[in-house]
């Protein structure tokens, strides 16, 4: 049976699956990544896992590629640079080390435009070949399709629009710009933004309680639920400047949807309710009523897996019929 | 002889250009759009100018197609759609139109897309597959290349840059948003920023003694070059905006240029340097010192006429090894 490896090496976890052509992850598996500081045993470890699947999966294998998504990496070159939440510091030759474990094709990209792949070959793109996907994580993602193809750019760095400037002189981001829409918009901006609306008002709420590192989405949206004043306000600030922000990339390369994907968008309403409005007041008037706003087709369990492996179905030629 | 009509439709004058496949304009000829606000008396106008050129190429010519660019032109529908600076309201259907008195292939594509394919195959971008093209006239338009290609969008309105939000609540627009970036960079924002600067400073200056409706670009470039600080800060004042805008179009498609063409791309050092200077301040560190702020390649005079001929050539297939 055909199928490939898709691995989605993340900040915390580390994923891999084996997936066939129709998206059904046959077997996968995971393990912690901090617990591999050294870049050479942490190789050795995605190797013991692929070896173990396969043997479970019991069946013979033909395992055509391995497709990696992971955060700062690059298309082009194969490798992982200088990414500030993985324990491997400069540059990183993943792909080039992969290929010598297994003689197969291996393709790289970064997490959010392996996940961008994944919603055009298994998720809710299927029939588009103009979208952006952005995933609302720690930080905030993006992957751009135009015309069916991934956009990569110059030198296979397109796509940061977490770094977009959208205040000028607002809050400082890890990359050290200011005003950058992911320390806005992302489960670190939303806990931002409690702090901030802590600060601006005098109103009670739970989160007068609960200490900065112990903030988790998930409390936010439930607070919201439950009608608490902060909860409801921090999304609403999180809805408006995703919303304005939208509009302009919407002025960029008018997709034809956009997609929330990763935790922040698992609060439903709370995050599309309120950038849905705020996208839609900030269009021009020609694209008005013609972007939707949808969140991911993909079980988001295995989404980063499957998004890996379309990754590598599509380099290896094999779904050329679905992204045209 | 093979050669293809290259049509710019503009709001004051319309070019008519017989161009053979290394862009060299045979034959040219130019009319006063508004002179002819009936549309049917327009397009006998095109057909008579095309009549004439052909008889004065004194050649046999093998005409093989007709590339059009316009304001508010769609390349999918080869309409043309409520363009507020030309004389003919609603859709206009140009290329069926087109077709019907001549029976050629009709590419048609708003006018700063058509720069955008003329700088590919006859200008300073022949060798680059990801650029940005900024035409900075009246207003701000913007082609843009991903990977060889035009960016077209979900229905043909992609790449409006000029209405891109650069500061919320900021100078109104014509189409009645706030805060356009071409509300400041454009002939028509450089004139809105000398009036700004005028009412801020006490500075004197000759734009002192000179009515909003009598200024002209050339004369703002003239009085900097003078010392005129009013002159000086509304050049600074653009490029910091235009620079500031430019480097979140970089984190969308990383192109490795961006050009600017257009009236006030002739100010040279005084708008390519603070831009410049802003764009590589505001990028993040992955992409700086890697992207030109360039100037157009082709003859400004020729440039929409070549930039239509260039989009029929690739919609003929004849320059797909130019393009890719």
């Amino acid at each position: 049976m055909e199928s490939v490896v898709g691995i989605d090496i993340g900040g915390t976890k580390t994923k891999i699956g084996l997936v066939d052509k129709n998206g059904k992850a046959i077997k996968k598996s995971t393990f912690r990544t901090k617990e591999h500081p050294d870049w050479k045993a942490y190789m050795q470890q995605i190797k013991l896992h692929i070896e173990t699947l396969k043997e479970k999966a019991g069946t013979e294998l033909d395992i055509k590629g391995i497709g990696v998504g992971a955060p700062n990496a690059n298309y082009y070159t194969g490798t992982i640079e200088y990414a500030p939440n993985l324990p491997w510091k400069g540059v990183i030759p993943l792909a080039k080390e992969l290929k010598e474990l297994y003689d197969l094709p291996v393709a790289v990209t970064n997490d959010a435009n392996a996940a961008a792949i994944g919603e055009a070959m298994y998720g809710n793109a299927k029939e588009m070949k103009n979208f952006i996907v952005i995933t609302l994580g720690t930080g905030l993602g993006s992957g751009i399709m135009v015309e069916g193809n991934l956009v990569n750019g110059f030198d296979g760095f397109a796509g940061e629009l977490g770094h977009v400037t959208v205040k000028e002189g607002g809050r400082i981001c890890g990359t050290g710009r200011r005003g950058c829409l992911e320390a806005y918009v992302s489960s670190t901006g939303l806990k931002r933004s409690i702090m901030y609306l802590l600060a601006d008002s005098i109103e009670d709420s739970i989160f007068r309680n609960i200490a900065f590192n112990d903030l988790h989405g998930e409390d936010i949206t439930q607070a919201a639920e439950e009608g608490d004043p902060i909860a409801i306000k921090a999304y609403a600030l999180t809805g408006e400047v995703l919303g304005k922000a939208l509009a302009n990339f919407v002025a960029f390369s008018q997709p034809e949807a956009i997609f929330l994907l990763g935790g922040l968008a698992n609060a439903g309403k709370w995050i599309f309710e309120p950038t849905m409005r705020h996208m839609e007041e900030n269009l021009m008037k020609i694209y008005q009523g013609k972007v939707k706003l949808l969140p991911s087709g993909m079980l988001e369990k295995d989404a980063a897996i499957l998004g890996a492996a379309a990754l590598i179905w599509q380099e290896i030629g094999e779904m050329n019929t679905v992204l045209g």
